[in-house]
């Protein structure tokens, strides 16, 4: 056996989370959006990612997009499925989190006790929760998807906000109205709230 | 109703991988070390991240540390969940490639099956394997964690190596040998390599 095998050492990771912190010049976090589906989650989060983009930030958005047919394509839309699917959602946030990004996600993510659990698993100033605020009647109306259409058909069960409930958060960091303001106007508003929590890159 | 709330519109994500490597300076994909447990598989990505975190590249280590414990803490090592085990990290790595980051995977990985499902996933160039290539003896011989000694004692059943086959690499586009080079040589042998095929950042 060769005498170098011996220099083998077993470290941890040496490339921490601060030190990518400090690298990039800005926090890493989760901007988490929850609301009914057509409230505007995804339009939001891809305009505050974009904006924190040019900003030199370096973003990742997670949505139904790349996650439900990539990790998740084993699940379903049980019960237990929707509650594990958001946990996975959480964890992968973490690692984002962990590797010096600012991970949005855009999920409807109904349930207070799933998103809860997902915020004990990151520190106090890592996890942002947005809650899209717009009306039933106003999501309905959009319907970009023709989902709610469908949900009224009984073709889709289980449809949140008409056959299965949606819980506002409690104590959400931020509320944005979508019926009220326009993508601008919530984006603005967001990195506002990051600004004042230092969270924002100096630029 | 307000009339802002059409200003609603459903676009894709604007902040692409492309953008994101152009922003960088740098190719993202995944160095996926395979080898036998106590091979030296952490050790070598922790010193290439090391590397590449100081020449400007952004990288993040998956192991057992962050993985087993958070997003696939309900798995056991059946062979079913050792599987899926291996899916999810595939699709994790896969996020971090397209967030524009090198990601490295330090997991015994040792079914061949498994790891060309994951390159399947994934670009031609964004895959890139890294067998690392150490005897079952020099290995047992470092048992850094006491597991070879447990597997012999039948306390750890389907052990890699012992109880439970490792499957050598086909093709890895990259072959170091622990046994005969040190870590530095290894790290310098993937830089070299990474180089070649022109991933690595122009410093």
């Amino acid at each position: 056996m060769s005498g170098k095998s011996t220099n083998i050492t077993w470290h941890d990771q040496t490339v921490s989370k601060g030190r990518r912190r400090e690298k990039s010049k800005h926090h890493s976090y989760v901007l988490w959006f929850t609301g009914l589906s057509g409230s505007g989650k995804s339009s939001v989060a891809n305009a505050v990612a974009e904006r924190l983009f040019q900003d030199e930030t370096h973003t990742y958005v997670l949505d139904g997009d790349n996650i439900r047919f990539g990790i998740n394509k084993d699940l379903g839309f049980s019960e237990e499925d929707r509650k594990e699917n958001i946990r996975r959602i959480g964890e992968v946030s973490k690692l984002f989190v962990d590797s010096g990004q600012v991970v949005l996600t855009a999920f409807i993510s109904p349930f207070r006790n799933d998103r809860e659990e997902v915020r004990a698993l990151l520190e106090d100033d890592e996890f942002v929760e947005v809650y899209v605020k717009c009306s039933l009647e106003a999501c309905e109306a959009r319907d970009p998807k023709g989902l709610y259409e469908k949900a009224r058909q009984g073709i889709i069960k289980d449809f949140t906000g008409i056959s299965s409930p949606y819980e506002e958060p409690a104590n959400p960091e931020i509320v944005i109205d979508t019926e009220k303001s326009s993508i601008e106007d919530c984006v603005e508003q967001i990195v506002q709230f990051l600004k004042e929590k230092g969270y924002y890159r100096n630029i």
